[in-house]
């Protein structure tokens, strides 16, 4: 991944990521995105799903939603994504932290072409949960009118990733505080089936898919 | 809270909620808040710790910190904070959903006067974890001299929920497709005990406190 002024990491250097793989890979546990735009002069950062293919990340929305109808003008666009995955707790509580993956990436969406928006759509049904595009009864002709998908490449991004204990001065070593980690776990719990359900069936594979993979 | 058009939900409308009492225990609950401005006429989304009092929301960083030197000039901002509680399985491809419950807020920030950061470093480090502050070495004069608070009113702002199972189209409860949600779950796990410290001390009321309350 190319390195650029703003996509390198600043505080704590040797935290940043620059490896491609590792980017897709915390790219591919979350389920939101956090995207930020410029309108009328200002930011906006919006919470929205994603998925993506090779070197690329897919957001959807309504056709006359406000996020697809402004990325698709071809704007800069910058996108966070992040999981906490515990809290540090140092002596001191100037080196309080928290234990986190995160990816930066700064780019420029473009509108998916209509004969590819229903691959775009299932990449990002594939990245919610794998092998369910397969399941599901799949979109009709109005449902793709209904939606746009923007596309926006990941050359330019750093992930960002803090494990392990507390990082206390020296001198701090010898107080009588508790220090260490207090981690967070993400998990899926049993699926709760629709009760609208006409006739009970069987838990599909993607559901059985994510949990006994998890 | 006032509703303004950027802060009003448009998609769905419904899920909008714009209760300042809930839109801070929204708030509350989360870790990282994703901060976006515009940095070279471009936007910059950058995920970081926070800490609310009353309707404050607090974000620290190093003095010489991009995030820190650009927001303390008074630009506008917008904060994302979201929590992802399950993937919403529909019949159709096109109703697939995540539950969620984001905070969106627009603002303006301004530096924490050097007699409030103590004040404003509590809240972040409360928000953290409750107590902690009351265990650990406090901050001496040289770290505050090298951390700058900002501090961005909670004017602005919406919340956004959704909860429940999928919501097909009339015609697609008839298909004899599984339909449910999987619920995500977050927990605290064990405490992790830093190997560092000199003689082991029993886990802190703070640790306890957040561990007995999930």
């Amino acid at each position: 991944m190319k390195k650029t002024v703003r996509s390198t990491v600043k505080r704590v250097p040797k935290r940043g990521i620059y490896d491609q793989k590792e980017i897709h890979r915390l790219l591919d546990k979350q389920f939101l995105c956090h995207v930020g735009f410029v309108h009328h002069n200002a930011p906006v950062v919006i919470p929205t799903m994603y998925g993506r293919d090779q070197n690329t990340i897919y957001i959807h929305g309504a056709r006359v939603s406000r996020l697809v109808t402004e990325l698709e003008k071809g704007i800069p666009i910058s996108i966070s994504v992040a999981q906490v995955n515990g809290l540090v707790l140092a002596r001191s509580a100037f080196h309080h932290s928290l234990n986190y993956e995160s990816v930066v990436l700064f780019g420029t969406g473009t509108l998916v072409a209509e004969d590819k928006k229903v691959h775009a759509l299932k990449c990002i049904s594939d990245h919610l949960i794998p092998f369910r595009w397969e399941e599901a009864r799949l979109p009709s002709p109005k449902e793709l009118k209904a939606t746009k998908v923007i596309q926006i490449p990941i050359d330019e991004a750093s992930a960002k990733v803090r494990t392990g204990g507390p990082s206390d001065d020296k001198a701090d070593y010898t107080l009588s505080i508790w220090a260490g980690i207090i981690p967070l776990t993400h998990q899926y719990g049993q699926p709760i089936p629709d009760p609208l359900m006409d006739t009970p069936l069987t838990v599909p594979k993607s559901v059985e898919n994510i949990i006994e993979n998890q």
